[in-house]
């Protein structure tokens, strides 16, 4: 657990409340995450993060559900705890099936196994991948 | 650039060759990748890693594009050259537009910057997550 | 938690109080830490892992602050737990501010974003960078 | 090298050139970095994080030095090329002098060792540090 | 914890009995680990896992007490909090004592720094290694 | 390619020669290798990692080929490719065979397929492994 406690909605700042109040309407959730309410204790990071992520994780040429998988891929592979829980249980709120994500981390096992044998037998990229 | 030869399929045992003839078949390609080429090095490392791709990559919950982006998160994430050669190749072959792949990006980026806020904030997991 | 437990001071061979000694003259503290308790567990890794930290975060042409909070990014990229909990405390104590380490975690979470966009580009380096 | 080519400006939509002109404009460049010509192929991204870059980067509590070190250190961390020549010759651009970058490295070393040896022996984290 | 309960042998499919089986069997265990037990959601992952997993640790030209030190040695890399609780003691009851865990920690630790120190003063690769 | 030049034997300073000449006799070689001649431009750094290695990498409850090969395993973990290069060439020095090397990669391979497994399900430690 973190030495720094989270900042709950009643106690913030009006900059932090309009994040909040924004995430809040655009995900139709009576509370934000923990991780904004940590977030929140440098306020300029907060409202960058949350629009950035507003605006990369819009359905577009990929659809949200998609969006959510990619985004649990690379925390698995990075082995963040909070990332993997919360982007896990995103991802199910969009569609995620059981057995969507038991072919999405096979899919996420098998990449980390053939990017390590790519790397130790030291293979040349194909000509083929260069045009 | 590897010091040990790709071995081609001209010199490639049965053993190798058996492998080599299904992944020709499967993908309908007229030639293997180096990855492939230098797999053979050691055959049984080469079958076992061709089975198991084939069976993972093979649509099922997921389609085939989806499959290939999730490898092409995690080959970016991980910065293996050769994996993100191959796999942006695939991934395009798969029915990736340039579109789909800026959004990729942006999501992978992302995700990756996320993650390491998550961990410097030292975010506490919700309880929500744990249900 | 470890299955093994940490060795403390009393129950500590001359070699490895020795080195703990040592520490707690440099550092100016009651006790070590939790990370010195378990290096005792070998004493020669003990005495090198302590000698090279002694020399690499003594100030030097970087202050001891600057030293702490790179070492902070560090750790916040590879997700080591212990590490970060630890290197905050340190870098607090060398004088980082609220807000300093706001900024430092906005920095570390954008280069990890854009070590990943500049993967997944394949951004050539620029000839400007060779000289 | 990547297959796509670099958006020069002489090719670039207005919206891609409005963005080349501030980072040269602030940065008092003659032309943009390669990083910024291939994220060129996705305007969104290339916008959202050109203003990203510039907010996080600008001096604040850190120096604008101290930032480049931190991004070099995660950088060489992740072991991402590009993006350890762009961002080694904007520290010394920024003042780092090859002793800092000697110091810098040292830690760097110091840091991504030390992580793994609490790793390995699985040290639990102070009571101290949760403060 | 994961918020899925681990699936335990009495409640398991005739599918997922058969590799509990296998496993108890090639390992002379009276039960599975927690790591089957939730792979065993995925039957098809937990089949294809187990398998690769039998055929790759099993004494070869590398001893099973080397294969387990080297499988510790990424898993430490890596930071996979599971996985070097697992292997530590695998690799305890395939031989290793506390003397070679030091050792190996020691090693691990070293090359994970120099691999930095490498990648930032960007070593070019000397043609020796490339015959 | 570094845009810093190595520095050569005949070229370096008295206490980097030191260095050299401790590198060449212990390993009895004509020059030493690349990643030297780089650290060479911070000699205490060059002094230090030579220092640290040569006590790390003797034979001890470990065999020097043993701890060649785990070496090469982060290596090939990380993905830094100096380091593989010139690691494999070490290994291979004190004893890998190709089928050894083949193996070695099948563990690392499937280690880190594994680690990805365990983060994405969220397996909880065991009791047993507590102990």
């Amino acid at each position: 657990m973190s030495p720094r406690p989270a900042i709950d909605y009643a106690d913030a700042a009006p900059e932090v409340r309009a994040v909040f109040d924004d995430i809040k309407r655009t995900r139709q959730v009576a509370d934000v995450n923990n991780f904004w309410k940590y977030l929140a204790h440098d306020p300029p990071t907060l409202k960058r993060t949350w629009e950035s992520i507003k605006e990369v994780m819009a359905p577009g040429a990929l659809d949200a559900l998609t969006k959510e998988m990619i985004y649990l891929a690379v925390s698995v592979t990075n082995g963040c705890g909070y990332c993997i829980a919360s982007h896990s249980a995103a991802a199910r709120k969009a569609g995620m099936t059981d057995k969507m994500f038991g072919e999405l981390m096979a899919v996420v096992g098998m990449a980390n196994e053939t990017n390590r044998l790519a790397n130790g037998y030291r293979v040349p990229i194909d000509p083929a991948f260069e045009q």
